[in-house]
């Protein structure tokens, strides 16, 4: 490996039957190139030899070639390390027009767009852009055990498994499926078998699917107000009529859903722990949700994002371990309990839709990719799952309470806090008077990352607060946090 | 990491308040669970002390319910291993119709799924099953640099990069779209920057977000005829209108094209590697087509699936590159040239489609998982890439003519051999009388898995033949496997 490897040669055209000589033509071929900015200054060349097997040519005419460019300045040579593009080629060479013909030319005649990739964008709001106290969905990554999963990792990468690497199954692995299946019937008591089971590239993706299979233009969906946008987005991008579902601290108020749209084609809920506010689903209105749902032939969504973490009370069933009419589409997600940058989630499909959502997943991106189908397969048979769940939920417990009490200290009577008991945030609403996107904003510029509640809010009946993520600070360094923050209300 | 980790704890709800004694309770919840298949027989219970402590109530209680289940045989204790539930359970128990509710219920009360839900089936036919001589898209895996590969997978695995881990870009890492512009522009004459580069799970993703941003229900698109299927379901699923246009040994006759639809919104082409016939695109047919897009004001979506092999003549330039008006949006793929299951590819966008691109996968699935972006990276970097692409390039050359002459020798006049200048397949078309799906088919059951090729034609002119892999099939047994192909054939 010491031999430092041939560069990729680059897209230069020879013609034996042309009339200019063949050291001509690759002379010339380089100077296109690197005037085009195909190759750019610093960039190695490959040595004379391996072009000229490339080429299907001797080497005579590339070596002329090269000591051509060599004279002129194009190349310049390295000792020991090969013939490179000069790093000071004149400037009229590297911003010669010809180099970008894209950007020059963008714009010119119609640019048509569909309809439907315009109703997003690709907004990125300040308080979006950061790491560190009170970014939401951002674990304790200096927690999770690296080393115990590099292991399985290098495992499964040093001496794949061929009917993994080959595995081109919509669902994902047979044995990631029933390791899912397992943990998922054990700890949410959710009802399914392998063959239920789709594995997805997070919960964004598993919304999507479920939108594309369910969900047509003009479909109507009850959204939980104030509830997760990024769900809203899929639901919009589907083209459905999104009704706003007013929710308290039982969760979605399912007579209201009912009242405003009693035939909606579904609902999503995130019935565990209510982004944002934190609820969790009392069990009458599940019970009221369920019927409503079987009774109107709609389906229900149900987003199980951070059930893991439950600090207080014993956990809790899942919606969907409660049905008894197949109606619920349960979604569940690594990105939380171990980290998102994994882009791994799953879907409980109702057995009737498996083969939709499989044809609609193929078209999408044909199959999941193999390797963390391995680890986590692995993680969770040889018990590293369950106890960094279990590590986890005693730390993200200690810091709630540090945050909830840092808060009651420094701001007290000016904030309430909401739905603190489970997950890796808690939500509190401001006093009248304060803007929470031009709080996030002034924050944002100083390194805080406080998340705006009233964009979470869909009606009209809008409240100013700040989403609060936990789950990455330190319990000692909570204080200063929250004494951050106050300043920023002030 | 002796010690067994322990288990899971199930949903089991206690409440001190109700009548029933706590004992009683976690046997009912234990009991429940059980009858209801949320555990299963042989599956580990947690210790006393660790359920006690998950429950928050004292351990007797739970030792007394765990002696009863013991005893009615529920459980069972295995020695210095923990607790369990019962292998042999009694059936009444097992099978109990309380156990799988979705399935006893599924079909009551109307179950309503979306029209473009229904546009795609999960049809796999045969064929696509298996794994050996003559499977398309199946690279030679025993090839692979695993060992090199590995090694730079647990250098980012085991200390990642808190900001690849954290990044959420929807164009993927900034580093990893650098190193595969540096590729592009120098292999394949693209015209880029990184900012212009999104990374993708596959070119199918590729294709679906090009899809939603570009072409609208009703647009028009041009689509090679015969050409590939997995293309024209996303653009079926759009609700586009599909145009099939003819190739012949230059690719896609353009002017045929305009013919048919001179507005079409836009084409659809592989013009390095026609698939599957396997033309190249004649350079008069590319100036013709981005001609015609830019005074029709429409778009060229260019796959270039598996340009990295070429046999014979010099690399060419991608039709991109010969774009001056900033109409082409160029796909590519690792899973051909690294492998399928790794789910990776990257588009090279207009710079004024970036932010509807973006917008569009964040809606989708929000950003691409960061290990395999960071391991290409400096595959790319440290030269293996470059390698394994010109090791890979001569092993693809002799086994497409190990193949060639297998077929010359044992079937000579029977079949045409189109297109094995480039890539990893190459197609045979069949005498009159004889049905490519049926050969295909009844070999399948004997484990040769022949691609046919009629279904690649969406209008009339359909001709049989075969479309035949020879990435994963060693030179030594290609005779073999090309005398039971001709075994089918008779």
């Amino acid at each position: 490996m010491a031999k430092v490897a041939e560069p990729i040669a680059p897209v230069i055209a020879v013609d034996r039957k042309a009339s200019d000589p063949l050291h001509k033509q690759v002379y010339d071929g380089f100077r296109m190139v690197i005037v085009r900015g195909n190759l750019r200054p610093g960039q190695r060349v490959p040595s004379s030899r391996s072009l000229a097997v490339e080429l299907g040519i001797s080497r005579i005419p590339v070596l002329n070639a090269y000591a051509q460019l060599l004279a002129e300045g194009y190349f310049e040579s390295r000792k020991g390390a090969g013939t490179f593009v000069s790093d000071s080629l004149p400037e009229s060479l590297t911003v010669c027009k010809e180099r970008t013909p894209q950007s020059a030319q963008v714009g010119s005649g119609p640019r048509p767009v569909a309809r439907r990739g315009l109703l997003m964008t690709a907004e990125r709001p300040p308080w979006a852009r950061g790491f560190g106290a009170f970014g939401v969905h951002q674990p304790a990554f200096e927690h999770f055990p690296f080393q115990i999963w590099s292991s399985i990792v290098a495992r499964h990468t040093r001496s794949p498994r061929l009917s993994a690497i080959h595995n081109i199954d919509a669902l994902g692995t047979e044995t990631f499926r029933e390791a899912i299946c397992t943990y998922l019937r054990t700890a949410r008591a959710v009802h399914c078998e392998p063959n239920q089971v789709m594995i997805v590239a997070g919960s964004q993706q598993a919304l999507e699917i479920s939108a594309r299979v369910l969900l047509g233009r003009g479909s109507s969906i009850w959204v939980e107000d104030p509830g997760y946008r990024l769900a809203r987005n899929v639901f919009a991008g589907a083209g459905c009529n999104l009704i706003p579902v007013p929710i308290d601290e039982d969760g979605m108020i399912v007579s209201a859903g009912i009242k405003r749209c009693p035939k909606a084609r579904a609902a999503y809920v995130t019935p565990s722990h209510q982004y944002p506010l934190g609820a969790t689903m009392s069990a009458g209105r599940r019970m009221q949700l369920l019927n409503w749902a079987q009774s109107a032939g709609s389906w229900i969504i149900e987003d199980d994002y951070d059930s893991e973490y439950r600090f207080k009370s014993a956990p809790i069933s899942s919606l969907q371990g409660l049905d008894r009419n197949a109606r619920v589409i349960y979604i569940g997600t690594f990105s939380k309990v171990l980290f998102p940058s994994l882009r791994l989630g799953y879907i409980v499909i109702p057995e009737d839709l498996v083969g939709h959502f499989a044809a609609v997943r193929s078209a999408m991106d044909i199959f999941p990719p193999y390797l963390y189908q391995e680890t986590i397969t692995d993680f969770m048979r040889e018990g590293h799952f369950a106890r960094h769940i279990r590590k986890m939920r005693l730390l993200y417990g200690q810091r709630r309470t540090a945050l909830v009490n840092s808060i009651r200290d420094q701001l007290g009577p000016e904030l309430e806090i909401h739905g603190s008991q489970a997950g890796m945030h808690l939500a509190v609403t401001l006093p009248k008077g304060l803007s929470d996107q031009e709080i996030a904003a002034r924050a944002a510029a100083k390194g805080l990352w406080l998340w705006p509640l009233s964009p979470s809010y869909l009606g009209k009946h809008t409240r100013q607060g700040l989403i609060l993520g936990f789950g990455n600070t330190p319990v000692e360094e909570m204080p200063r946090a929250v004494s951050q923050l106050r300043e920023h209300l002030r």
